[in-house]
């Protein structure tokens, strides 16, 4: 299974060769075969399977919401965290997204109180209008084209492949069909709680813990799934725990200044386990043919 | 839709015919159809699914471990809930099982600190030893054999069925292929948090909020598939959120004395809603041709 029809996205390099030769192993008849049932695949989101810079896309969601508020109430212009947006202080929005539990609860407080059906359709309006501020197109069209292929080829190969994000799992069920042909049920991510009252269901002020993140990513995955990942793929330190459970574990490197972005701000602990552990690390600016699908 | 070649442990009733319209209905093409993305079935399992009387399947396997602590440390027997079972005190044990949440703890408590592997290995260890006090079967013979061709029918229709179920999650993960052919991965239930540690996960001493019972049932199923259920299936009062979220739904009502068990306690609400709503209900005794699969 290595022939160029299959990931024709990525170069034919090392980390692809590790993936087709891990697939294959765990597919085919023979010591290392794993049934269908047990092939599962696990995905962080932000940076992962599509770009988290400048700014994580589901801020760029929460923020539009806070302008709105602070248009219907400029009062607000004068506390945090809407005095950051109203001044355009990066600094403060900046070490906001440093801290994933403050996004989180930000969507909850900006989303309060509203039915999960009225939630989808302020995503799905944001999908519809916002673009991205660097690459210029909606964010609809941000995914990473390599792990879209990839996706594809674990779903030929009978994998259930899930996301497990960080972020807003709400955020992401709306589009992740439309974005990586994964369906709605198997978006596992940080959530707001819902109550249910009077045959509907709305968001309320608490996020469940624990939020999808370091270790809470295998526990999310173990509640969803009764698995451990047969196949993990991320790319930050939040990351590591999944990636330590799974057998084959993948790990994104952000060095391509010029199609994408470079840094490793937040992977320092992951790049170093990937040493320990001998994880196949994808150097998005040589393993990766092309990163977006236009 | 209504060939004897569906659903032939059913009698060719009121029930069944609705059953069979409905997934006619909303499957072929037309102004009711429904794409397979959104056909979502969810059933209780206890007393839905599976026989529920004269205890809990769940409170059986508990009871065992709970025995186990008294010999390991005879001074339990001097405390409830031990000295419940120490004594054989129905009064007090049927008290318990009234109570789901006590139940949901019982089981935490009992297999508080292992890892997930450890609690799947002794709930298989159950399965594989342990029989129904009337019905003289393993445990794995006591799931109803028209629901199971329901299950069936449903998925034969790209229906994606889930489990449902208040009592645990974790417990009927290892059985629910054999038991139904559900994949653990479908498996909603209440259960103890699980938490990541050098590798492993490992049940704690926390349940996880809310239970999965009453209002928690369609919010978990928010919660594990983001969507409310086209069909849905129950036998209780617990079940009603569930059955009022649902497009179409079923209510097994236990009136059959003879072949399994004849009861409406804790079930009066949902009989008084199944007459509201126009609910199908299904009577065990006129509508099962039979109950068991031999």
């Amino acid at each position: 299974m290595t022939g160029s029809d299959l990931l024709p996205s990525w170069n034919d390099s090392a980390a692809r060769t590790a993936i087709l030769e891990f697939v294959e192993t765990v597919t085919r008849p023979g010591p290392s075969y794993v049934p269908p049932a047990d092939r599962i695949a696990t995905f962080d989101n932000d940076g992962t399977l599509w770009c988290e810079k400048p700014q994580y896309v589901e801020a760029e969601f929460v923020f539009r919401r806070w302008q709105e508020m602070i248009e219907e109430d400029p009062a607000k212009a004068n506390e945090q965290p809407y005095m950051a947006l109203a001044e355009d202080d990066q600094t403060w929005l900046s070490s906001l997204l440093a801290h994933l539990p403050d996004l989180v609860k930000g969507v909850t407080e900006a989303y309060e109180g509203i039915t999960v059906g009225a939630f989808e359709r302020a995503v799905l309006e944001f999908f519809a209008t916002a673009t991205h501020p660097t690459l210029g197109v909606p964010y609809t069209q941000v995914g990473y084209q390599p792990m879209r292929e990839l996706i594809d080829l674990l779903r030929a190969r009978e994998f259930l492949v899930f996301i497990c994000t960080g972020g807003g799992r709400d955020f992401m069920r709306p589009v992740s069909e439309q974005l990586y042909g994964i369906p709605r049920e198997r978006v596992i991510g940080s959530a707001t709680a819902v109550q249910y009252r009077d045959g509907d269901l709305y968001r309320t002020s608490n996020v469940e813990q624990p939020i999808d993140d370091g270790t809470g990513k295998p526990e999310h995955i173990w509640m969803r799934t009764g698995h451990t990942p047969l196949f993990a793929g991320g790319n930050a330190d939040g990351d590591v725990p999944m990636l330590t459970t799974a057998r084959f574990s993948l790990l994104i490197h952000h060095d391509d200044a010029s199609r994408e972005f470079a840094y490793d701000a937040g992977a320092d602990k992951a790049l170093a386990s990937a040493r320990d552990h001998g994880w196949t690390v994808v150097s998005m600016q040589n393993d990766f043919r092309a990163i977006f699908d236009r």
